[in-house]
């Protein structure tokens, strides 16, 4: 399937790439996900539909790719040397304007997902998935370097502690999680919890 | 508010109230919020519209009344003597089909809430507001005993714990969140980050 994927889009250049996904990043803002239409993609970009079907299938494969693109840095280059560190880095890639500006992009697909079944495995997939995996080798790293107990019970909950944060504040709240709110939650939630160093 | 939506409501005996927030719910889960209509709670219910909107004032309000009255025991009733029994018996109160059930209900409502800002504001005003204050007096409770320390930095952060469990459990994993997922997320997560007894 990756391969496949790879293979079809190594007939563009990166930079045209870039340029149709955050055109499509665009769309999705103004639009929304049930009224983004491959034609109006096809028309931003100025490309032909047959291109955009060939190199990604279909809508909600384009949309998932676009926001895996405009994602910062992959939690694999991630390495400071502490899991403090490394999940304080993984926060201050973005500013908090633009975690803002994703954060009601999210949303919104979010509430896209739920009436589109292709829209929510494509995101599973090719999102969280690779992100989850990625996630659980960084905090494997702690557990090698002694950071965190081999057995303790919150290595099974990471990924909630840390999306439950991000989820709560924007859903219930209607505040984007900024970098301040995220480090603090980091260190007074999910350090404590795995009995990581949390200074 | 509470006052004249109290005064309001008292011409309803408890049975009528608890019959018409019930197919209240039958509605929601059968069409969604956005399709629910006070003609088809007039109907389902035999009652006329005039007293639908007399009594509640609208569908917003209406809709949030049942989905609270349909939640089991409130926070303030559940004491204890620890935290950790006091965060168990939370959990308790559904058996899993009602919290599937339940579960996807409020993962539709959440989505409906994105586009009706009266609802947002009612669900804000009428749940959650309440939820977390009750929710807070329980954990100043075990402050109180001792169990947390009063400077806790983690104490910020209950509501989005307990929540984010929860909400990616459901969102994330496309899984209601069972009794016994809650029961292990809250002794591996939500006690130890404020330091309290986990057995």
């Amino acid at each position: 399937m990756t391969e496949v994927a790879t293979t079809r889009r190594s007939r563009l250049t990166p930079e045209r790439e870039a340029e149709l996904y955050a055109a499509v990043l665009d769309l999705l803002r103004e639009v929304g996900y049930d009224a983004l239409t491959m034609d109006a993609v096809a028309a931003r970009t100025r490309s032909s539909k047959a291109t955009l079907y060939r190199q990604w299938g279909g809508k909600a494969e384009l949309v998932v790719r676009a926001v895996r693109h405009g994602k910062p840095g992959t939690f694999d280059g991630t390495d400071t040397g502490s899991l403090r560190g490394d999940l304080h880095a993984l926060v201050v890639h973005e500013d908090d304007c633009t975690m803002e500006q994703n954060s009601a992009l999210m949303r919104g697909l979010a509430m896209a997902m739920h009436s589109n079944p292709d829209l929510r495995q494509a995101f599973r997939e090719q999102l969280i998935e690779p992100e989850t995996a990625a996630f659980h080798r960084l905090v494997r790293r702690a557990v090698d370097r002694g950071e965190v107990r081999a057995d303790c019970p919150a290595l099974d909950f990471v990924v909630h502690m840390m999306a439950g944060g991000f989820v709560v504040r924007a859903l219930m709240e209607d505040q984007p999680p900024t970098q301040d709110f995220l480090r603090s939650y980091i260190d007074a939630v999910v350090l404590p919890a795995l009995g990581a160093p949390t200074s």
